[in-house]
Order: structure tokens, then sequence, then C-alpha cells
């Protein structure tokens, strides 16, 4: 007698997977094996939906029954030249119209470096020039119903990615704006060494805040540049269930995406690695 | 007619170099290289002072007239098992009687990172340990005049050597001891995307704590492993005078350190890099 067959691998209703995860996976082939894994939900990313047409996108995760959870990405608000801040916020506006077109609530704004080769070291001013950014950004992504959600990224992008360093820094940026306009994305592959991180997340949570979710573990050695290490659920040293619960706790309700950058599991097959990412999850984030 | 000589470079009385800037240079060559420049102090490190000889070496630096501005490092305190923690309170009070016998007053301290191997993910729990291990060799070294300092590591040493993150960390865990038993060591590289930093460093100098500060840029992109791309004062982002005059304006008093982690710097001949180090001191951190 053969062993009955194992039930199939079903995502949880709350999982959702970013694009980048499995970037190898061209979007339809994603949509497919989303709907085979019983995945709901999916953040994408603005190059490829780009490349594939934003209302053909639209319609092909529509058509799956996906939601798309989460946008990325706008922002890089820093630059003092007049000519490349209109630049910046006109590419932003336009992330904000495909934002709506994609049928999505949330917009994930990264902030920007220190404007590279004018020796500016100046990271408060930097911060207050993404404020004004915000202050031109936030009604016209209201008036197309998409929230903006401020990402901070580790300290290590700090001179060259993102001024914006933390998730207390990213939630007083925020609150300068009504809650349903500006919130934060929190992914605790940037905010989980962070012991004023859980209080900020549980604050930005009960105050209607918390936009998006994001997980990925942190592992070491980091690679050269230190962008594509961000380690598969469980392969590291961050708690998950303890984000997630604090979270949760708090009143979120939202979708939980699960957002790799690695240059390993981009090398393997996306639909292995996106099954991997779902038992994973249930292993590890749950 | 040639033109006149320019006068010898010399070093600004405050500054102290630390060894592992120049750690081609054996310590007789530091010590006259030293001399050369009229460098007043040195920051030594255990190892290659061990490897020479500790009354040696205690005797060659004092003989030139030179201040031992800190010993680097005890610490890696956040063993669980009683035996591996036995040996680091052990080896710990060793590095305070190598400070004592050198005759400086200020061993830094490297808290640990997160245990390895057990799937400790408890960073709050590890910072305890370091807590209690402290609480254990602070009495140690006051017996003999040596203070603990407390070096916050950058956020991305979180998970494989340093649990204690911030400057705000350091302070919190210093002052549940004696202001001269525990302070922390402020570095520049650690802690300069902090916007919290500047504060907590002039509360620290207030009441007495600020035992060592440290200079290294930050540039980018980082080396693999993250660990020797501790750049050159004036190649990155960071912003000396603003630091250094934040810690003068508080009351800081003591001496001023370059440590520069840099595999392109241990490249090259350790006396033009020392040389050039005095010379990027005047032009970025004066």
């Amino acid at each position: 007698m053969t062993p009955p067959a194992p039930p199939p691998l079903r995502a949880p209703a709350d999982f959702s997977v970013n694009q980048m995860t499995v970037k190898q996976l061209p979007l339809p082939e994603l949509v497919t094996a989303c709907a085979d894994l019983g995945i709901r939900g999916v953040g994408l990313w603005r190059e490829p939906v780009q490349e594939y047409g934003i209302e053909a996108a639209a319609k092909l995760v529509r058509g799956a029954g996906l939601a798309v959870t989460t946008l990325c990405r706008g922002g890089f608000l820093t630059a003092h030249d007049p000519a490349e801040r209109a630049r910046a916020l006109a590419d932003n506006r336009a992330a904000i119209d495909e934002a709506a077109t994609l049928g999505t609530d949330t917009l994930v704004l990264v902030s920007g470096g220190l404007p590279a080769g004018d020796q500016d070291r100046d990271l408060p001013a930097a911060r207050e020039r993404v404020a004004d950014a915000l202050a031109d950004l936030a009604p016209y992504a209201a008036d197309r119903a998409v929230r903006l959600a401020i990402e901070p990224l580790h300290p290590m992008y700090a001179a060259d990615r993102c001024v914006v360093s933390t998730l207390t820094q990213a939630l007083d940026l925020a609150e300068r704006f009504p809650a349903d306009q500006v919130g934060v994305c929190a992914d605790t592959y940037h905010i989980w060494w962070d012991d004023q991180a859980p209080t900020t997340l549980t604050h930005a949570t009960t105050t209607g805040r918390l936009h998006a979710l994001q997980l990925a573990d942190w592992t070491t050695p980091l690679p050269h540049g230190a962008l594509t290490g961000r380690g598969q659920l469980g392969d590291g040293t961050i708690d998950f269930p303890h984000w997630r619960t604090l979270a949760r706790s708090a009143g979120y309700t939202g979708p939980i995406e699960v957002e790799l950058f690695n240059d390993t599991l981009w090398a393997r097959d996306g639909r292995e690695v996106l099954t991997e990412t779902v038992r994973r999850y249930v292993a590890h984030a749950c």
C-alpha cells in the first residue's frame, strides 16, 4: 500500500509574497504559482509591473483574485537640486497613479540617502526635505485612495539609500499628516535590533499607521554592499512570532508580506523558493 | 633659491591614534612614528600588546612619553553556558590587569552578539547578561583604577558581535553603576546615523560617563562581512566637527582617538597612513 498523499500546501490567509522574493518568476508565472499555493496577496514592484504594463498587470492580478498588498516603491526625496526634486515628485505621483490602477491602498516609500557628490553630511536636514515632499504628495495620494507608508531602512543604509533609519523616526514623520494618508511600513529586517521599535510598532498600530508589515530574516556575514543578504525565514536571528504577536495584539489585521532580497534564493527555481517561503512562514512566523 | 621647507607636521595635542589604524606597524615602530609626528596618545589592542609583552609594552610606551588612551578590548559577555561565562569573566579580569599595567584608565568593552548555535534570538536577555557581568567586573576594575567603557557597535553587528547597538543603550547600562566605574565609548562610525545619539552624548559627557571618543568615517559600499570598511576621515559621510563640538561643549576634555579598520589602509605603508591620518584629523575633525 502507498501512504496517502499529504494534503496540498496552502498558504495562511494573511500571507503575502513580495514580488522581489521570487523576482526570477515573470508576473504571469508568479500569479499562477500563488493560485496553486492558495496565496491571496502579493506585493508588487514598479519596474517589473511597468515592463508588463500597468493595466495588463492590474487585470492579470485582479482576474486571479489576488490582492495587491503594497506597491514598492516611491520615495528618494532627499535631493537639493530643484530640478531633481521636481523629477522625484513627478515620479512619486506616477507611482501613486500606478498604485491606484493596481488596486492597492499602500505605496511604500524609501526616503533616499544623503545627496551624492555635494559633501552634504546633514542627516536631519535631509529628513526635513523628505517631510516637505510628503506634504506635497500626501494629498495627491489621498485623492486616489492611496496611503503612503514610510519604510525605515536599517541604519547601514543611512548614507546612500534611506536617511530614515528607525521606526520611531518614520512614525514621527508620518504623524505630521493624517493617519489615513501617511503611515509606516515595518520590515523586521530593518528594525529587529532596535529596542524602541516594539513600543513604536504598537503605537503605530493602535493609531492606524501601520500600513504594511514585512518579514525577512537577519543572516551574517553580510554580502558586499549589504543589499542582497536578506535571509529566508528561520535562517537567521529574528524572532518573528514576537513581531507578529506585537502587531496582532495591537489590532493589526492586515497581510504580512515576506520580502527577501537574496542572491542565493534568486538563483534557484522560483516556484520552489515560493513553496519553501510558505512552509517557512508557517514554521517560523505563525 | 629653494623655498623654505614647510614646518614639520605636528599632531594636535588631543589626537590619539588607535593601534588598529596602523596595525601593520610593530609596536616599537608605532612608538617612533608617534614621536616623529608629535602624537601624544595611543589606543592599544590586547593581542599585539600581549605578543610584545605587557610589561615591555608598558615600559616602551611610557619611556616615549606616550599616554595610553584606551585598551581595546574586553567584553563578549553574552554567553549562557556557565563555563563559558566564567572564562569570559576571567579574560576580562585579565584585560583589566593589563590596562592597569599599561597605565590606561579606560578598558573598552564590546558586549558580544547573540550566543551562537543555540537558536537564541532574545536581544534584551542578552543585554541583561552583559549587565550581570558588569556588576561582577566593575568593582574589580575600580580597585585597579580602570574604568569600563561600554562601546555600542553599529546595529549591523547586533547578531554576531554586539547586542548593544546605540549610545543610549550603552549609557542606560552604564548608569546602573557609579560613573567612575562604568561609562561609554562613543565611536562616530557606530553612532553617526542615530538621531538620539547627540543628546545622549551630551548627557554622558556632563555626567562624567564619556570615557572615550573615537573617530572613523562611514564609506560605502560596505565590504563583505562589513568589518573592515571604516573610512579614513574625510572619505565618507560623517560630520566630525559636529561630534567633536558636541563633546567639547559638554565638557569632554579627553583625547580623541582615530580608529580605522580598513583593508586598503592596512595594505599601505604604516608611517604614510599615520601621517595622512594626522593631516585628515586637522583638516576634517578640528
